[in-house]
């Protein structure tokens, strides 16, 4: 069969990056692809957007119910997302879901913590975990030697506010110390699970998508969604098996841990 | 007042490292120190060495009760422990508490994961939130500049695994998928709080102990209790302003987040 993307699952794709991302892909005709885009309320107003591409793209664009901190939600959303995937499988997860409350030591509590946890952290481990057979079942299908993004992958978003190296140039701008921390997990989850399934052919990568003016990211940052998609979808299409495991910015730099 | 280390929590101080930690410290006198040697069931069987050093030294040796993962029971500890430190505050805190069980995506649950981020990651940071105002305490009360163990310190034990840089070396001999992802979080929390209470003068460091022959470590590691704490202690004795924040091993090596 041909190498092409056919089979997408993106979370928290009802707002900010993750709906710019579905925005972007349906953009590019691809005959056959299905985007799964979840999100937690697909009956909330603030789904419209979502729900309006939907509309207008019958069969290619589904609105799937998913809470990813939840894992009988994100077990759930697998069961029924599955036999639509056909044998083609899951070509490409993107756990974009997130959440960034402020806090630092002094004012976290322990709810907090475990909130971020849950939605960051938790969330991209049981996603990926429920998938991973129809991720599997995707590089199998595809019936080539090497990893790409058309083939078989995990993009996890990640920041570059979870690099521990780069932490000092950004600490007091953002006082978000769960964040940080969930992320540094996230970036340590891409590169176990780049080693644990390089056999299966699935490639994970850690992206930052930028200091970007959404929701999460307010509006005095620096790029626009649209200027943090585009890199990041010309990065996801540049992937191979070099960069099995890597943490990148949208504009295929290396960041250091 | 002299720049002693008289007041030291440690938690997890029953068995392995901690208990190892305990008996070395006490080896060398330090007249008027208190060491708080935390566990979660004092009464337990496997306190009873423990139990066994603070008869042998009533006054220094004081066993308390913590579970490091349940944050009403860190709270708890910190109201008995508090007015016991004096105005000396508190100079060290090992946050040496820590579970390894074996876990790859495959095989790890939602309740495995969040386990293990109570123990690993949510503890040390409600222990250090819990103590922060003893910590500073002792900071203002040692009133020289710079930075040490003597003076005020966090120490979060840490792990070569929690090295992202360096996870393919270790990746397939140690099935620790959730321990490395906490561990790598444990840094992020060391950088963080290393920036937070710079002026306050508190040091943070995150600090490898070998591989050692203890229950978590295994029989057939590299070193043991009594080498591994050795060269920690050394380490502690040597910190400095210099390496605030950062992440080392045994040896005093820095290693790659």
């Amino acid at each position: 069969m041909a190498a092409k993307t056919c089979n997408v699952l993106i979370t928290g794709a009802n707002r900010g990056l993750g709906l710019e991302m579905v925005k972007q892909m349906i953009a590019k005709p691809c005959p056959g692809r299905q985007i799964f885009a979840g999100c937690r309320n697909p009956e909330a107003s603030k789904c419209e957007d979502l729900r309006e591409l939907a509309r207008k793209h019958p069969g290619e664009v589904h609105i799937v119910q998913i809470d990813t901190s939840d894992p009988r939600s994100v077990a759930d959303c697998a069961k029924k997302v599955g036999p639509q995937l056909g044998k083609c499988g899951l070509n490409l997860l993107i756990n974009n879901a997130g959440v960034m409350p402020h806090n630092t030591l002094k004012t976290i509590t322990a709810r907090d913590m475990q909130d971020n946890f849950n939605t960051n952290l938790l969330g991209p481990i049981m996603v990926t975990k429920e998938f991973l057979s129809y991720l599997q079942a995707a590089s199998k299908a595809c019936g080539k030697a090497g990893m790409s993004c058309k083939k078989s992958a995990v993009i996890n978003i990640s920041t570059l506010l979870g690099s521990m190296a780069r932490t000092h140039e950004t600490f007091y701008a953002f006082p978000v110390l769960a964040y940080r921390i969930t992320k540094a997990g996230l970036n340590m989850l891409t590169v176990c699970n780049a080693l644990e399934f390089k056999e299966d052919g699935i490639l994970f990568v850690a992206l930052h998508p930028g200091w970007v003016r959404t929701e999460l990211g307010g509006q005095e940052a620096d790029i626009s969604p649209k200027e943090s998609v585009e890199g990041m979808l010309r990065v996801m299409e540049s992937l191979s098996e070099r960069q099995n495991g890597a943490y990148l910015d949208y504009k295929g730099e290396v960041l250091p841990f």
